[in-house]
């Protein structure tokens, strides 16, 4: 039976629920004449009520029950926007058993249950649409699914978490420390009163997981992934960098190396020349190489209303054609092979250059021991900045490696702090691109 | 009836084609599995049939003429990548006429006879798929039309010919001038024997074309838009331009502003801090700024065997998704409004942000006559260069303009190359961007 229209029932009406409504009303008729049928807002389940005023919506959407919602017969649609794992998880699945086509922006729950909603959508015949759930206003899920369909990738490298990525900018730009630049963000609203997720790196691993389960159609379940923040950072090793030619980027990185896929979140030195080094601010960006189109880059802002409220739209319109058509095309079945021959690699056994910043009593011949411990690792340096001059007193020694592996790294840096000149401890940070 | 594989006739194996052709075969079983049905090239007409020998095809897949693979009934998708007007149309039309979906990367086609081509896909309820006309690896086009479907675009503007950028890259960073990069482009295979439609502006125009007609839902034919190539820039115009801040792009911008369509595709000064300031090379970028997603930025290969080969792919899965669910819900109608009340504005009612370089002697009072004729016309100045100092020699004098109207820009130029003082014809370069 073709529909006449679309309806959709929205569950929270917190920021994107209420950019998701906003475009759906205000361009009603736009959309109806694009898609070829009207879509509705039918219901809005949200525990706070008074949110729905600025909205122009009949009165009677509102629903406190996200169970209204789910099981009201008419509804084509739930789009599920009230985020964490429960009782989030149990709405989308009741919703996919109803036969509804679910959208949803939760990274957090695709990230650690995702391959249980996945199969749920497949046995059921709908679509779980999750455009939202990365990058706001990138639409790189679509671009992997459907745009890079015909390229095997290579290496994808993010800039996927806003409020990590505008505290380094800050940092870098004005030279203050993280906690200042961290107190700016709050005020701005770029940050969360509780920043945790953001700031640990989290947030940036539940990105990558989905899009590493997307690039090389593996499950990946983000506790699996290697994730280090950006709260050690200082205006020091910043400015070091910049010294070496480098910025540093709160940096989510999958890459494949024959049957070998690295995934990992953590701060990163990149060439001040790649165009990713200039993505500044709350944006985002995700750099993907694809054996068929080479490099890649697609930019944007990476949350806010109306943002990732047009990521739902796409989705929304996507099952839009999909029921107008009379089938159920857009199943793309996130074709997830569980029996790989795909292994994820340990950090210890990851390969890059590093840098190194020491903390060392200025005195003759301390160079030669921390290169002697290095040396004996394999590690070979590539330059050395070692500017000021305080006889006896502590001094920054900072360095660049040639590759090294990590595993060597931690053993090094194990030994180098037991010296009686080293105080405190090592800091490095792994650099991605460069010159060899 | 639903199809068991789908079967593609090729028409033209030159670089794309090649492309196409390795990505059907090499990567055959994994393009099945995601879609669901194998993909077979069925046909591939060439009038060079030399070429075949690198690719894994059987011999009878080849033939002479266009005709048999468009009227072989077996065949489900023509893909066209003959280029040029004729006889590309009429093989398209017939194609569609025969109830074909056509995949198409033929710019200079649409861009002039798109609205004929859109027509008939839409009368035979088929499918035409265009990824690959602009931007080889860029998405742009399933981007506009499917991620951005919930935004009203507000401007776009795109590197959109890698042999321009490439040339004014090298002459950048060489400080090399228009004929020798050209030399070197050309050695390089980035630019062809007979350049003249990628310097001259008009396969950016062509590229254009087709993505306001997306944008705005207006039919646009490329020879509405003003057009002007890279050849009178000059490597002073460069220095002089990165001076002020400024990096030169040949850019293709659309822009809209209430009922007013700006497009035009010319040399442009843009601020060095912009993200698209730093697309270099042969790549390509478009620039969008949505009125829900804000702005946003698409980089990638623009052209190359392997990057438009994947966009001819993305259309080809594209379509298989849609005859595999046993219906044409891809059909997206390319919507296009003939009655609008959208007008194109002229190029001498646009306003912008002006750069100047005069030849003048170096004598005292020649700034004021002609900074007075600026002010005659309401154009008044930002900011001076006038470095050398040869009394009574010819001299570049520089000057950036605040924001002017191209019609008084015009007769300003016009009345200040009467001056005696004034040597040749003064140079101007729209600027965008940038602080007023």
């Amino acid at each position: 039976m073709k529909k006449t229209q679309l309806s959709v029932g929205i569950l929270g009406l917190g920021i994107v629920g209420t950019g998701v409504v906003k475009i759906l009303t205000e361009k009603h008729r736009e959309l109806a004449s694009k898609l070829g049928l009207p879509i509705v807002v039918k219901r809005v389940a949200d525990i706070d009520v008074r949110r729905k005023r600025a909205l122009k919506l009949p009165r009677n959407v509102f629903v406190k029950n996200a169970e209204t919602v789910i099981d009201d017969p008419s509804i084509d649609i739930v789009i599920e926007l009230i985020g964490g794992i429960h009782p989030a998880k149990e709405y989308i699945l009741r919703s996919l058993r109803n036969g509804k086509h679910v959208v949803t922006a939760n990274k957090a729950l695709l990230a650690s249950e995702g391959s249980d909603i996945f199969k749920a959508a497949h046995k059921n015949k709908v679509v779980i649409g999750f455009e939202a759930s990365v990058g706001g206003g990138i639409p790189i899920i679509k671009i992997i699914r459907e745009a890079l369909i015909g390229n095997r990738i290579k290496a994808l490298y993010g800039i996927i978490n806003g409020t990590s990525n505008y505290i380094l900018t800050k940092m870098t730009e004005a030279g203050i420390d993280f906690s200042t630049a961290l107190k700016e963000a709050q005020t701005l609203g770029y940050a969360e009163a509780d920043p945790t997720l953001d700031v640990n790196g989290t947030d940036a691993a539940h990105k990558l997981a989905i899009l590493a389960t997307l690039s090389f159609h593996i499950p990946v379940s983000y506790k699996k992934i290697y994730t280090e923040g950006i709260t050690r950072i200082t205006p020091l090793d910043i400015a070091f960098a910049s010294e070496f030619g480098y910025t540093i980027k709160l940096l989510a990185i999958a890459k494949q190396l024959n049957t070998d896929i690295e995934l990992r979140v953590h701060p990163t030195m990149l060439p001040k020349e790649y165009l990713i080094s200039h993505v500044n601010g709350v944006f985002n960006a995700v750099y993907v190489e694809g054996d068929a189109i080479g490099p890649a880059l697609y930019y944007g802002r990476g949350a806010g209303d109306m943002p990732t409220g047009s990521a739902v739209i796409s989705d929304i319109a996507d099952i839009a054609r999909s029921i107008k058509g009379g089938a159920n095309t857009l199943f793309r079945g996130n074709r997830i092979q569980r029996k790989t021959n795909l292994t994820l690699q340990k950090i210890e056994d990851i390969q890059g250059s590093y840098y190194f910043r020491f903390s060392v009593l200025d005195r003759p011949g301390v160079l030669s021991k921390i290169s002697g411990i290095l040396g004996d690792y394999n590690i070979s340096i590539k330059s050395v900045i070692q500017k000021e001059r305080h006889k006896e007193k502590v001094v920054p020694l900072v360095m660049m490696t040639h590759k090294a592996r990590e595993k060597d790294i931690i053993s090094a840096v194990k030994n180098i702090k037991k010296l009686t000149v080293v105080h405190g401890n090592p800091v490095y940070i792994r650099v991605e691109g460069g010159k060899e």
